[in-house]
């Protein structure tokens, strides 16, 4: 009894070392995840060709539901693992930990639709639109790499800054498509019939995209829409100018950080005793 | 007699204290504010679909008039306590004050074209545009966040370099649109009728907007508008550099400070001699 | 006889003080010459209106006329006292050395053109053209101004690197327009019928201008945009961190020299004398 | 015997001196490699005019078997003195050396289209895009330049974060490919038939490009399109605040570097202690 249950542990040792940890055996798994993962996009866009779709049709099913049941497995191993990693929470604790992650929660999400409508009588429309989550398992290929880490750690440190930017945009916006649509709303009444019509036009024109399909023909508009790209110049500017700041800062940091460790002396040239700071 | 004024003055400082500063019920009442400028904005946006004006214009009506009180009260109540924030003044002097801060203009800006049209005799599609004004109540948002003050510093101090960026747009505007309409004007006479329909062309050139309504079609034209949507690329690159050093001068300015203060011993702390570096 | 030519020394004396010294006199007369420029500018861009030019025509000629007249009469003021400017050298010599210095050009290229064809046998139409060049006197107004020597100082410290990306530029737009016509000229040789036809749609791509009046249909073509496009995010990104650093180098610098003057000891805590650097 | 190996060897140095040093005879030799390329390019430009290839067709081709004889004899020469660059190898060795560097393979892909025609039974059609190729030749003109080498260490040393950049827009433009198919596919089923055109669309947007050819109609597809846009100024953001960056730290680290040479004296001249900041 002992002797089966010490079997068991070391079988979930072996899986926890397999997954989570570094390794080669981990190396292998976590490369097998990313290449279903690949297959899986590969699927998707092929997929939506309807003369693709017509012909391999079972193939596709067969992908979709081959992965499934594989990244089921995935996600039920790291749940049955979760408790290796919390050592001082108790199994259950641990395993709800583990999934109320983000990482987890991605997982579940890429698997859940798949099971939902097995449960729940479905319209096929509402099943389309849910499938498209699937794509949600990319997110997984950042699980693994690390280089992420940096970009996401100064735009977190420049949240604020960036919040400020995105809440100037949309005042600018809302303010821009109102008057746009004063303005054009009577002259171009098929292509501003109201308000947010006119925010259509408003952010293809900050943005700088101008697809063309909209745009003013009055002299007041077009003085407008001048004064809006103009400001939507920017509106590049001040992203720019955050990030740009985020990464000389942590730049700077590291190496005012390293001058600290190396070059400051660290015993008096006179007496020999320990500078104190 | 005497008592009564006491009475008034304590109404007032607590309406100073509920309305201008930082506690629990200056909270409450400046959330309520944002509030009510959100369902502003929505009823805005709204009423601009023609379905939903015929349905409920009543509605609209009265939440119109409603804020319209309501921001009128605000406005009252704030210049009547304006005293206290400037005690060294006399109580009209004071309130004068107020009432030329950006922020008061704006206040005023907000409700006045709705009072505006019952004094004067009016026109229907004058007021109409003046009511485009009732927007800048969202600048009012701002008021309450302070994360704006460090971006709008930035810009403040940038000021000289961004108005010589802006001149030299301009310019790079004006000369392209001229030499454009000497170009084009005589092949698309519809499309370049003049130097100012050249310039709606030339700001969508430069700012990489493109709508693609009017574009040049002969050799030298292209040749032209090929080198303004170049220029175009450098005009986002001097706001951003400009902007850019501006966080950080502001981020170096900071580190300079902090080093200051927490600045690094001079003396050995063992035998009081300068420390060599 | 001399004091004739002392009077006449004194007059020039002043006229020098007038047009070039700082002072009240010479804002006087150089603001009126802004405003003399301002004026013309309105009259060109008025005067591209047909309906202007057939009401108002006599006007717009009376402003050329007197505008030509004052700019060549300030134009020869600046030449005859050109050499109280170089005071060493010999008053011939002087005034080459003026004439020849970018803004003098720019002043003659101004009036130039109004005197050619009562010169040459002319073409109406290349006369046309030729007024173009009025609009240089635009440029006139940055002589004024101080806040533009910093952008300009700028940018021409870093005109290697800007050289380098305006090269790449170049390359680039050669690699992509010869690549997409061969892609689609067959397909769709009304939009691609040439490399230069396939040029203009290399720039607009690139710039991100997008008109829309010529875009690949074929997969591998819009495969190839689609590169282009993401370079050109690439191409605003280069000049953008280049002009960055300049403002950023030129801060730094600043500070530096700063701290040089103000922070660094200037004699020896120990004896008092001055340090040797 | 051993007089003509004298002979040969000097003949080669010589060849080697010309060819790789610099000097007087080098700058000739290579300003005659780069006017040679423009040429090429010229002819590649104008033969691509229909007019121009049937009237000077024979002109074209002489241009072509020219240039590649004499870029053949180029790289044969390059290849014959190779090894006098890596003394230390064998000839032979060193010539293979030669071969594989990134220069030599452009030089090669360059002239070996034109040869392979005459080894293999051909298809018009792929010769055409063969010649594509003949625009490599192009890179050949950094080869000489060395400002070139600031930017592409720059680029060089963010390789991982700009690495990052464009995995995300990748992502960015799988999941707003897919997810627009989903919306706008059954709406607009010629515009959106599959995800690879709803990719086209997606890349228009994200790039800020916006062609005006594929656009959405529906509400959800607009506020879709109106988040890519938005976040495709966040793209521009990233890339350049990494180079803005990689441009600063460049000019620190020299800045570093510079104060370590011309260095602060850290001992008084005068009594030999220290000297206390």
């Amino acid at each position: 009894m002992i002797n089966k249950r010490n079997t068991q542990k070391s079988i979930k040792n072996m899986a926890f070392v397999l997954i989570e940890k570094e390794g080669k055996g981990s190396k292998l798994f976590n490369y097998s995840i990313v290449l279903l993962i690949l297959i899986n996009i590969a699927a998707i866009i092929l997929e939506s060709f309807q003369t693709l779709q017509d012909s391999y049709g079972s193939i596709f099913k067969l992908i979709e539901y081959t992965s499934v049941y594989l990244f089921s497995l995935e996600y039920i191993l790291r749940l049955w693992v979760a408790d290796l990693r919390y050592p001082n929470r108790s199994k259950w604790t641990s395993r709800l930990f583990f999934a109320i992650t983000p990482m987890a929660l991605i997982d579940l999400m890429a698997i859940l639709p798949f099971y939902l409508p097995m449960l729940i009588p479905f319209d096929l429309r509402i099943l389309r639109l849910l499938r498209v989550t699937r794509l949600i398992r990319i997110f997984k290929l950042n699980r693994y790499s690390k280089a992420f880490i940096l970009l996401s750690n100064i735009i977190k440190r420049k949240k604020a800054e960036l919040a400020v930017t995105i809440f100037t945009t949309l005042v600018l916006l809302l303010l821009a498509s109102t008057l746009m649509y004063y303005i054009e709303g009577d002259v171009q009444p098929e292509a501003f019939p109201n308000i947010i019509a006119s925010l259509w036009w408003a952010v293809a024109t900050l943005t700088t995209v101008g697809y063309g399909d909209i745009y003013p023909i009055t002299g007041l508009g077009r003085l407008l829409s001048g004064i809006i790209a103009v400001l939507g110049i920017g509106l590049v500017a001040l992203p720019t100018g955050i990030i740009s700041s985020g990464f000389m800062e942590e730049f700077s940091l590291n190496k005012v950080e390293e001058e600290t460790v190396e070059e400051l002396p660290r015993y008096c040239a006179h007496c020999g005793k320990g500078i104190v700071r």
